[in-house]
């Protein structure tokens, strides 16, 4: 198959993908847009995680054991904080700091976050284009029955224990896509636009929430296709089946795939073996499924689950 | 002697006997005002390295091996910033980039620099008062043929090697003593000020650039007295000497003592062994001068020449 490929990504499990599809897709037609909704401000610092999962996972620096960061990573900067009475609460390792201290110091400087993300990527020579969704701040607010909580401070701070009640991402009304998002979308030579397995509410909808970006996504004439992260009725990993649960949906693989389809067209859902027994019911639907077994454990397994997905683009 | 001691200190040197002075000054009657004029704006941090060099010493966290910086120290962060290509000109070990984050957070969150050391040295267990001369920006600015030149571009980017003509001090007209300083040289127990063993040019001469400290000190009761920093006709460290030649004075302790007494009241010299031969000019000139073993190695010998100073004072 030729053309390019848009793959729509939150941090670990959506990095997972985009290092299969770097795989197998020649490195000039792929390009991933990062959820902007993990960002935020911290230490006087602009912090992107999944924008630096991306980065660390695609460069080969990240540390596969401890699943997030870099590898060969020393803590010695927050161990030092601690001592002076900061705020420690959110992890940052003396090697990763570097990338938001010369992030930040660049975008200080007037740089956009789309030219700064090219030059570090760059410098680690990633094939790929990572790319922020947008230029400008949209930041996930998690609304809980005790009022809402900044992201981070769910998601870290609080161990994503509070009860959610629905999420906002503000700044998304001012905010529109990234120019390489814009152009992807735009590409009369877009192959498929492939949504990561990430958490649908707090990794995929931020991005959905810019301005354009869903009517783009309805528009496109490649197709739309989706990976389950969910499987078997849990979460590979992170808070998705809790958020599914605490929300009232199904906590299953086709509830994310409805969830998706109430906001955008999909076209092809790829399914967990675990899960082969939904397909039916989403096909009734309307859905192209395939079925594959979408663990990804390792650099194989990756690939794996990118071609089974290209598989079923051509179809 | 009771009384409060007032230290005016540039780094390294400065703070040598500022521990001295530590050892034989009961620690609530030591005031130690640090030069402002190596203060920078660097990668986003706000770095004070005379105020963070008094801050290692006096906690007993500083290298003494190395001469600057944390013992214990590790590079990562600057080993990744040049990865990605950031600016590694001027080196920031791990550790030490901690009390620079949570500082410029502190300050940026609207804390003057004064509420912020106090706050950081009291973390770290500090007894003297480690003070800012200023709480406002202050930036020694360093005259060559070839232009002027931030300080640390002349210092640490260029190794000094720019012949020197002059200097600014940015900011300094604007500038007011930070509470702790005014209110110790308008102290009617002040017993003396002590200037340290530093570079006159670049380190205290900042501090007798903000309005009102050259006239508090030709007016304060107390006696004014100083280490000599230049010892047998050389810089015990650093480029006092190369400066004073390129500013065409001799290259000498009586020199520098002129030099003081050409911009305030200097009533007491200390110098070393080595220049016992410039006592008698300099007590032609009015001084009282001390002679005494003035290179610091260790606790003991920085211990020995403050008792050496406070022996001139009471005198």
């Amino acid at each position: 198959m030729t053309g390019r490929i848009l793959a729509l990504s939150g941090g670990i499990g959506g990095a997972k993908l985009a290092l299969g599809l770097a795989q197998v897709v020649p490195h000039a037609d792929l390009t991933i847009a990062a959820n902007p909704g993990d960002d935020f401000e911290h230490l006087g610092l602009t912090i992107c995680p999944d924008l630096d999962t991306l980065t660390y996972t695609l460069s080969g620096l990240s540390d596969t054991e401890r699943g997030w960061g870099r590898q060969g990573e020393t803590w010695n900067f927050m161990a030092a904080l601690g001592e002076l009475g900061g705020d420690t609460w959110f992890n940052l390792g003396d090697r990763d700091l570097a990338l938001h201290a010369e992030r930040t110091r660049r975008l200080r400087a007037g740089e956009t976050l789309s030219h700064v993300t090219a030059a570090l990527c760059g410098r680690l020579g990633i094939g790929p284009s990572i790319v922020p969704a947008t230029d400008q701040p949209v930041r996930t607010v998690v609304e809980t029955p005790d009022g809402p909580l900044p992201f981070q401070h769910y998601f870290v701070r609080l161990r994503c224990e509070p009860r959610v009640t629905g999420f906002r991402f503000d700044g998304a009304a001012a905010a529109r896509p990234s120019p390489a998002l814009a152009e992807a979308l735009a590409d009369p030579g877009l192959a498929a636009v492939v949504i990561c397995p990430s958490n649908p509410f707090i990794s995929i909808d931020p991005i959905l929430a810019i301005p354009g970006v869903a009517e783009a996504l309805s528009a496109v004439k490649a197709p739309v296709v989706a990976v389950s992260p969910v499987v078997g009725g849990a979460a590979v990993k992170g808070p998705t089946a809790k958020m599914l649960a605490e929300l009232g949906f199904e906590v299953s693989a086709s509830a994310v795939a409805r969830h998706y389809r109430s906001r955008i067209r999909l076209d092809g859902y790829l399914l967990d073996e675990a899960d082969a027994g939904l397909a039916a019911e989403l096909e009734a639907e309307g859905l192209t499924v395939a079925v594959a077994q979408t663990v990804m454990t390792d650099l194989e397994t990756k690939a794996a689950v990118a071609r089974a997905l290209l598989k079923m683009i051509v179809i």
